[in-house]
């Protein structure tokens, strides 16, 4: 039968205890939240939600087509806009997601006889971006600047270093200002992806390469996504304006692709504006994290220092994972759970995300039942 | 400078004629609209933007991770409920977007060692599939029985033939039903993307695999977008429980991704609904797409005839194209405008998509606009 090898993968799957289910939230969960990446607690604000709303009602459920047809409305550029200017760059572009956003971001940056330098440790759609890209890709050890400085040295012609700024899996922040001094040593572009540092990082939440000073740099271009810190959904480019220009005519994801859905838009315009007008939420997402890491360290468990919202607690086994997961969900409390195939160094952990909208009791109670139910 | 040859490429499309800019619409555009895909007119329809203002306010703003953390909530597994019993088959798997589900597709059923077989014409994202996945491609010319027949009959191992059933550009159909018996004989599977089908094709706007007979079949899997006939944003692939069970596990634009926003996932499933209730909307799409056709065609001008709601006009070069759909524009016409390097075989023309609401008059205006405006 034409599926048939289907079911032999998902026998070695069971076997391996690796299958995967999906789990529907009800709209009133009573669970306590540590999985999400609602970073300042935005999603479910009522400017935002009601940002969604009457972007809805305004220019109706869809864009209706791609944005190089009738997909742009004066909404798109007004996000667009404000995006720049909070991140203080010349130029941004809205995507449908961070993931388009990402392997439009990449492959339009890295022509034919380019290089493509990338983490070891890069999210699944920027090393998408590098599959899909016509340059050659080098795969460097994780934060390893040695490795980039060689990797960009044996190439001439166009090479772009291609890193995210808070890596998703352990929450560590890359060296962004040294990665940029190897960067312009060699004339390379650096292309970051701030998904989980917009929000979170920098001045107000301006974003890790606005706090390492590459803001505005015209050998900087940074992605990032609306669906994290911005509470909506939706994915943006941001970099010099002749860097967007060129998305424009060159990215597939964005000139084959439907603009993103007014709701979604106006979500992230309303969270944005939020953020603006309450700068503290960034800090307080950041200090939720230190909290929580002090707190399970010194209940003896081996949590990586976060270097922005992300908290990692190393799991004996990818069964202990699992199984420590489950029992955290009988106990009220959902953390995300992250095994192979989805770790890059093979290492199972739980996830946990610090929301800037936890409570000291919240926190509490999450590290105390982190506590009781390990493996 | 980092990203100078960005500048060369920008002078070239200059000279060439081909740059491409975003024209942002108001909310109430006075301009009448043959150029976005929102074929039954659903997208600012009251219950579709009530959908999404609903899930909004709900469920949040963002789904707030990805799908197999916190992105699935109880409207996401209704909605895959609702699309699946509509398209006849067993299991639906919703997506960010049409691109990413089709990315997931591909790749997902396209193992190391197998064969995909693409149809020339294949839109954007299925051929970023083929390029993203582990296996051998072979192109095969545009609608070819004979080029399918050849391609599986060379090859060992699992086989996937992979074509849309509408083709975006000249709004031609897929033989699906002989492609489907070509692949049976081969014993390869059937991956069809059925973006411009669903809601026009088949009994009630089921979309093409359910006009062809295929809807429910073991070795067929569809893809769809939630942006066009459904007036929202996101992507959906139909199939057996098995294939949609296999993408949860395999396919990295699922695992790797956000969520489809709660708003977008509100407004599809009340279009679904909408849709359900008022079969005749597809056929009223299918009836104006044949009306505008015919009267082009007795207009002198040389039109494709339609299989679905595209209705395509050849253009005498790309920059005839280009001013022609600008001077439509001028006397109040939104029409589509495709050239090269967005047309497979280089054949500039002018894109026109028929609305299900558009009346006689204005069916009749248009035609009048484009005759005119001939170059
Ligand atoms: C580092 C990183 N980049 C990109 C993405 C993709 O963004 P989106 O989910 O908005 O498509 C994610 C997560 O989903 C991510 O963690
Ligand atoms: C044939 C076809 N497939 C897939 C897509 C992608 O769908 P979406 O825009 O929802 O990402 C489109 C159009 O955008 C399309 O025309």
């Amino acid at each position: 039968m034409a599926f048939g090898w289907i079911d032999e993968q998902a026998d070695a799957r069971r076997r391996a205890g690796l299958v995967r289910t999906l789990r529907p939230r009800p709209a009133d969960s009573p669970l306590l939240d540590l999985a999400s990446n609602d970073y300042l607690g935005l999603s479910r604000h009522p400017e935002v939600t009601e940002g969604a709303a009457r972007a809805a009602r305004t220019w109706g459920g869809g864009a209706t087509g791609s944005r190089l047809v009738t997909g742009t409305t004066e909404l798109h550029t007004e996000l667009e806009r404000e995006l720049a200017r909070f991140c203080g760059v010349e130029a941004a572009l809205v995507f449908s997601s961070g993931y388009a956003a990402n392997l439009a971001a990449v492959t339009a940056l890295a022509p034919h006889g380019s290089l493509l330098v990338s983490d070891a440790g890069n999210h699944a759609s920027l090393i998408d971006g590098c599959r899909l890209a016509r340059a050659t890709t080098q795969v460097v050890a994780h934060a390893d600047l040695e490795a980039v400085r060689k990797a960009l040295g044996t190439h001439e012609g166009p090479a772009v270093l291609v890193s995210d700024t808070v890596f998703s899996v352990d929450g560590d922040a890359a060296p962004l200002a040294a990665l940029a001094e190897v960067c312009r040593e060699r004339g390379a572009g650096l292309l970051v992806d701030d998904a989980h540092g917009l929000g979170v990082l920098g001045d107000g939440g301006r974003g890790g390469a606005h706090a390492a000073g590459l803001a505005g740099a015209d050998d900087v271009v940074v992605t990032a996504t609306l669906s994290k810190s911005l509470g909506s959904q939706g994915g943006v480019v941001l970099g010099p304006a002749r860097v967007i220009d060129h998305l424009v005519n060159a990215a597939r994801t964005f000139i084959f692709d439907t603009g993103l859905a007014p709701a979604a838009a106006g979500a992230a315009l309303a969270a944005l504006l939020r953020l603006r007008r309450e700068p503290e939420r960034a800090r307080r997402a950041r200090a939720v994290a230190d909290d929580l890491h002090a707190r399970l360290t010194a209940a003896g468990l081996e949590a990586v220092r976060p270097d922005a919202a992300v908290v990692s607690v190393r799991a004996p086994s990818a069964d202990g994972a699992v199984r420590w997961a489950a029992d955290c969900r009988a106990a009220g409390l959902v953390a995300g759970c992250f095994r192979p195939p989805s770790v890059p160094d093979g290492i199972s952990r739980l996830r946990l995300t610090a929301r800037a909208d936890l409570t000291g009791a919240q926190i509490e109670r999450a590290v105390r039942v982190i506590g009781e139910t390990r493996p």
